[in-house]
């Protein structure tokens, strides 16, 4: 694994920018309308909320393959709970990650682990934010 | 303000995951090759780079906006350095921002202080990341 990380982000025009990785993939991030945006793209801490479900994702999707589960449809409901109060810089104070697996012969035994597991030991975003975000996760399994 | 920002991330194919945000914005992510992925959209760690350069990109132009200064070119060169060692979960131990202020008149102090008002009381993702990731910032301005 390289030592680094990076990503490169620009300024468009008005509130917004574009963001390239350094992986090659670029997206667009704008600010709401009201505070100089046109909300053209997501705003920057929708990212923490869609890194962390898809990292997590990952994880569990090849945990679940591993053990040769047939899995059909991972999604993951992320919710992040603003810090109340009116005091800045606002970030999230909790962080919720809802998983629900479909499949055939899923077990949540099976579910359960695989979500310890990239909580514990995988789960790079999930280690990069709780230190300020308490994160809490619940599932579902739907057989098909 | 609402009181929850969120996100829904669905897996697609193989590591290939859409995250969608709660303001409607949606993009892909993928695992590399090597790890079962196929490098068709960025990595979930790319996304705290990405949104940190975003957060406190916004940060920074509306402060120099608001003191009439032509600005006409912002851009954020983020840097995550992975921790050592063969431990898990693997996060960033560190991470660099570099800020390129294109423009007219632009003076030092002026972008230092924005730099400092983004980092000390405006930016939500550097306030979410700094519990684990100690962020430091650099910059340059290019006048015309």
């Amino acid at each position: 694994m390289a030592d680094f990380a990076q990503a490169t982000v620009k300024l468009v025009d008005g509130m917004q920018f574009v963001g390239e990785s350094g992986t090659g993939h670029a997206f667009v991030m704008d600010a709401a309308p009201g505070v100089g945006g046109k909300n053209s793209g997501c705003r920057p801490m929708e990212l923490l909320l869609i890194g962390l479900g898809g990292c997590t994702g990952m994880d569990v999707v090849s945990i679940l393959r591993k053990k040769k589960l047939d899995v059909k449809d991972v999604t993951m409901n992320v919710k992040g709970k603003w810090v109340e109060g009116d005091n800045y810089p606002k970030y999230f104070e909790g962080i919720e990650v809802e998983y629900v697996v479909r499949g055939k012969g899923i077990t949540d035994d099976a579910v359960r682990r695989a979500i310890e597991l990239s909580e514990s030991k995988y789960c790079s975003v999930a280690a990069n934010l709780r230190g300020v975000s308490k994160i809490t996760t619940s599932f579902r399994v739907e057989n098909e």
